[in-house]
C-alpha cells in the first residue's frame, strides 16, 4: 500500500488572498488538515485557510501550551505527529497549515523533524510576515549588495546592536515585551528615524507608525523594520 | 479625474502556482501590465505570469541592459516610469510584475522610488527565492531566537565570513562567479557540511546538492543555504 504525502503549506501572513495558488489547491482538495492552535484558543492558521477547507475534511488540532518548559509542547507535537503518521500510513495525504512560511520561524519544523525521512514530504513556501510588513509599510528592504538580517527581539542587547550594525536592513521579529530594549538599541545606533513599527500587517487591526510613536505595549507578533536607506534611483 | 493605482505584484520564485491569489486576481484583471526584461532577451517575470495576462492587456516592457554603468538602466527605468505615469494619469491602473517579492532585491524599487508619493501605490508581497530554496532543499531555516542573514555573494570575503559567523542560518544570494570565494569562506568556518547549493528551485532545471558537489560554474541566480542546525525537537 502506498503511504500518503505530508504537505507543509505556507499560508502567508494572514490575509487569505496572500495564500498561493498551490496552497489553495492543496487545502481545497485535502481530506485531512492539521494545524497548531493556542491551547484553549483559536488557530490563526486555520482562520486564514477557513474558506478553503472542505466540509468533509478531517481536522487534526495540535493545541500548543504557552509554557516556558519544552516538555508539554514536545508532547503535543509527538502526539500530533503520531496522528498524522497514522493517516499517512493509511495512504491518506495530510495538509499541515502553517502561518507565513513553514520553514521560517514556523512550528511546522517540529513536525518536519519528526516525520521527514519516514514519509514523502513536500513544503510549499509562503509569503513571510517580513515581506508583508515591508509591503504595507512601503519600505524598500534590500537591493543589489545590501545585507539583510532578521533578528528575534528576545536576543540580548549587544547581540541586537551588533546585528543591526552589520546590515543595511533589519527586521526585528517577536517584539512584544522587548520593545523598550529594542528601542534603546536602535536609538543608541542613531537609527530611530529609520525604524518603522508594524503590528498585524494587512489585517483590519493593522498599526504602522514610526518607531518613536510605537505603542507602549506591543503584541508578540509585532515587528520593527530598520532600513538604512538603499539607493533606489539605481 | 481619478488617477490610477500602481500595483507592484510579487510573482514568487518562478513556479506559476506560487503566485498568490491576490496577485493572480490583479494580473488577470489588469488593463496594463509592466515588467522588466533583459535587453534583447526574455522576461522571466512575464513568463511566470503568462497564463494570467489577458489578451487585451497593454504591455510595458522595460528592457534593462546588463551593464556595470548605472546610467543606461536608469534611463530605462526613467522611461518606464514615465510611460506608467501616463497610464496612471489617465485613470488606468498598472500592474507591475515582479519576480519573487517586490521589495526584496527586486527591480520594482526603482519604479517605487520614481512613482511613490505621486500616485496611489500598493505592493503585493510574494514568496521569496529564499523560502523556495529552503522548501525544495528541505532545510529548516530558523526557529525560536535564531538569527537569519541574507548576504549577496559579491560581498568581500571578510564581510561574508563575519556575516555567516553571526547568524544561525544564512542565505547567500547571487552566487554566480563568486562560488569559489564563497566556498573558501564557508570551508574556513568549518561549515561546508552544513551548506547546500540550490539552482532554479522548483523549476524543471533545478539543481540541489551539498556545496561540496556544486558545479564549477554557477548561474547568477543560484543560492547557498548554510544552516548551523536549529533544535527542531522543540
Amino acid at each position: 500500500m502506498r503511504t500518503g504525502t505530508l504537505y507543509g503549506v505556507g499560508l502567508g501572513p494572514g490575509d487569505p488572498e496572500l495564500i498561493t495558488l498551490k496552497a489553495a489547491r492543496l487545502i481545497a482538495a485535502a481530506g485531512v488538515v492539521a494545524y497548531p492552535a493556542l491551547a484553549g484558543g483559536a488557530s490563526f492558521a486555520r482562520s486564514i485557510a477557513a474558506d478553503l477547507i472542505g466540509p468533509a475534511a478531517q481536522e487534526i488540532v495540535m493545541e500548543v501550551p504557552m509554557a516556558l518548559e519544552r516538555a508539554p509542547a514536545q508532547a503535543v507535537y509527538d502526539a500530533g505527529a503520531a496522528r498524522i503518521a497514522g493517516h499517512l500510513q493509511q495512504g491518506r495525504d495530510v495538509v499541515c497549515l502553517c502561518e507565513g512560511d513553514p520553514l521560517f520561524y514556523g512550528s511546522f519544523m517540529y513536525l518536519f523533524a519528526r516525520l521527514s525521512g519516514r514519509f514523502a514530504l513536500e513544503v510549499v513556501p509562503g509569503v513571510t510576515s517580513v515581506s508583508a510588513c515591508a509591503a504595507r509599510a512601503g519600505v524598500a528592504l534590500v537591493a543589489r549588495n545590501d545585507r539583510f538580517a532578521v533578528l528575534p527581539g528576545p536576543l540580548p542587547e549587544e547581540e541586537l546592536s551588533a546585528g543591526i550594525a552589520r546590515a543595511e536592513s533589519v527586521a526585528i521579529m517577536k517584539v512584544g515585551r522587548h520593545l523598550g530594549k529594542i528601542r534603546r538599541v536602535i536609538a543608541a545606533l542613531g537609527l530611530e528615524h529609520r525604524a518603522v513599527y508594524v503590528e498585524r500587517a494587512g489585517l483590519a487591526e493593522e498599526v504602522i507608525v514610526p518607531l518613536a510613536e510605537a505603542p507602549e505595549v506591543a503584541p508578540y507578533f509585532s515587528m520593527i523594520l530598520v532600513t538604512k536607506g538603499t539607493d533606489p534611483w539605481l
